[in-house]
């Protein structure tokens, strides 16, 4: 199998890069043989799951967008409403029949996936190639990622609740911009013109990252490809643009840590109480190439944070270990492997073991198959290893984001320090541009 | 350079290993070529920084251990006093006549480089071989570790504290247990014995690692040590013998925190006003091998949540990376590299940068050297690349772990559940054993 190095973005040619009109791959000059094709590669979809965590609202069905938003009339720098809400996350196929074309923009992306000046070629043949692979993934798991469905169920439930608790940016408009399936960031910014933004009228728009944690490989392209089709359909005009701001990180938000804690402790209680203080917590995140963990990527420690958050709220009830899923390819990726961890923790009589994926907020190919069909599966032991349940629609969560987002509008900052810190081995000069728009030239650092 | 590499601790003559009379080394079977030689290798001694220091607490002058406890004669499994507090630690050579010995107890410890059967031919000579550089850089930062000076002060100073804050286990009575240089893990125990503690009268004695972070490179070797001891010395008693318990890991303790955090406060107080803001903060923890990261051990995700707490406290005011030191030889390790991190950073313009050892909390040749000297003394910036202060003799380090001694006194516990949990990888018996000894059966994992 091929795979791909997602080292650094390489900055061959500047002019090429920092022209959105063109493509911004072209000019890239890496091309090693490696491992990402699993990289957060595909939510899924799974009926019974879905159906099962939304028991409890069955009544919403997943809303779509709300009812257009009205045309934007305050000064573009005010900060009254209407406000978009712009979730950003990596997408999926809903159907099998979506496979070839996410795959072909996953291996599009080099702030993923550098391929180098043959990107737009190697690139279609690798997506190509594995497309069986993964169709077959996703029929076994139901026919396709339910990330859109939550993803559009989540932002309109949270934006329903910030219509309440914030009623001087109301109303909010949901809107949700993925990277590699529909609706694509064009799309999304497309609509958000079409809905009033911009076009000399201004408006606030907050671009509101779906991985609590962050990584240049997954937020970081998705800002990448904003501020690209920012640039594109924005960045000839010099006033009444959309005002932009993000939600870049959040790993450790109370409301976060109480959700999964909740689930752990629902997962904990399945358990016969004489053992329910010995099982195992197997916290599980995707994992990094160590190209990008050796260059600086802040995704590690904040996932060990968000681990080391939700342990002091259960009182460190348990013994646990961070483990690193989905490695693939020859080069060496972050460990202790999840798979690995599990079965040598089974050879030593550990059976019961709670699996947690921590870094991923909906069901995706890497819960309802990995650790559901491969890991636990075929551990011999799929009674006493279980999963807690992903986020999804848990109205804990949905509060979360709700009270992450008032925050963020209120405190009127741009971005976090740290999304305006390039990584220390960072060559991406794409990068460096994207980090100066969002954070501006005070909150920039080392560009 | 012939360095070693530290993975896991082979099992290839488990009785060997278990009988702790014999050598627990011989048994060994790995040997690699790699890179440990300056793995929590060597504290030093730099007077000017130690003068510095304890300038405001001149009077201690550093105090020996107090006078002999009186002989035990509660029960031995009562919970009054007296209670033995000891400080584990690796030490490091007082002056430069002791590194030799130092060295050659340091590639003896095959929890920290085992090089397999030939251990005890290959490490003295490695150690005679490395002994003439590693004098020359003791010699250059004042002749030697101030290791023992500042752990003989340290736990003095927090046994003062605890006969105040927990008078129903006191007196404590502070011994310091070193894994590579005097006072060595044997002394402390012959030690304790002589002063009353154990020969069939009990008595309570507790293992407090100053690693904040667990690694099984270092409080996982000390803690193994303490149990071969005690096998040695008291292992064929019935009765009688001392109770241990362990704090074995403190990595998010807001005492901690909030002594990093002033101390940070302090060293960017230094830049001017308006450039303050923009001071990068670049936290640094020795690194670890990839064979150790990815058998499971603990350490990288503690060290990242002591980071993330100090950021916290410090209302997040400041971008920050965390990097890791001290990588040598061929095979790899954990980084983002401290030392190239600086130069990246440097040569992207990012020159007022704060480094801040996150993970030992005395000097030692890793910092006055290291980081002083090479990243600092060599970066062309010495002036705007500062190092905050190492705790030292800080009162606010010294009254957190005395908070951490009561509570842990308070609690009842052998230790965390963490420590009972052996790491996926994990191959060594010793470690097994060890771990049933101190978690006791029911807190013992994966064993």
């Amino acid at each position: 199998m091929l795979a791909i190095d997602p080292s650094c973005f390489p900055s061959s040619d500047l002019a090429e890069q920092l022209d959105p009109s063109r493509s911004a791959f072209a000019g890239s000059s890496t091309i090693s043989v490696l491992p990402a094709t699993r990289q957060h590669v595909a939510p899924t979809f799974c009926w019974t799951a879905l159906e099962k965590s939304v028991a409890y609202d069955q009544k919403h069905q997943f809303p779509r967008f709300a009812t257009p938003v009205p045309p934007v009339t305050q000064n573009a720098v005010g900060s009254k409403g209407p406000t978009a809400m712009v979730f950003l996350n990596m997408g999926g196929p809903s159907h099998t029949d979506e496979v070839h074309s996410f795959l072909s923009r996953l291996f599009a992306d080099a702030d993923l996936i550098p391929l180098g000046p043959l990107q737009n070629y190697l690139g279609p043949f690798i997506a190509k190639r594995r497309t069986p692979k993964i169709q077959k993934q996703y029929a076994e798991i139901g026919g396709g990622s339910p990330i859109r469905k939550w993803s559009e169920y989540q932002s309109a439930e949270m934006c329903k609740l910030l219509d309440k608790m914030s009623p001087e940016t109301a109303p909010h408009k949901p809107y949700v911009a993925f990277r590699y399936a529909d609706p694509l960031t064009e799309e999304m910014y497309n609509r958000l013109l079409a809905d009033g933004f911009g076009n000399g009228k201004g408006g606030r728009a907050v671009a509101f990252t779906q991985y609590p944690q962050y990584s240049c490989s997954t937020t970081g392209s998705s800002i990448n490809e904003l501020w690209k089709w920012r640039q594109r359909l924005e960045g000839k005009a010099t006033s009444g643009t959309i005002q932009w701001s993000v939600i870049d990180r959040w790993p450790a938000h109370p409301g976060l840590v109480e959700t999964f804690a909740k689930n752990i402790e629902e997962k904990l209680a399945e358990y016969p109480e004489e053992r329910r203080k010995q099982a195992m917590l197997m916290f599980s995140a995707h994992s990094l190439p160590m190209t990008v963990v050796n260059r600086g990527d802040p995704y590690p420690a904040e996932v060990a944070a968000t681990v080391y958050a939700v342990m002091q709220r259960l009182n460190f009830s348990n013994p646990y270990r961070l483990c690193w899923q989905s490695q693939v390819g020859p080069q060496p990726w972050l460990g202790p492997q999840t798979s690995t961890s599990v079965e040598e923790y089974v050879k030593k009589g550990q059976t019961d073991m709670v699996l947690i994926p921590i870094a991923f907020t909906s069901d995706h190919i890497e819960t309802l198959y990995e650790l559901d069909k491969e890991i636990i599966g075929e551990s011999g032991h799929p009674d006493t290893i279980k999963r807690v349940e992903s986020l999804n629609g848990n109205p804990t969560f949905i509060k979360a984001l709700a009270d992450l987002a008032k925050s963020h509008l209120d405190s009127g900052v741009s971005c976090s320090l740290q999304m305006g810190l390039r990584c220390p081995g960072c060559k991406s000069e794409r990068c460096a541009e994207s980090k100066k728009f969002f954070a501006g030239p005070e909150k920039a650092f080392a560009v």
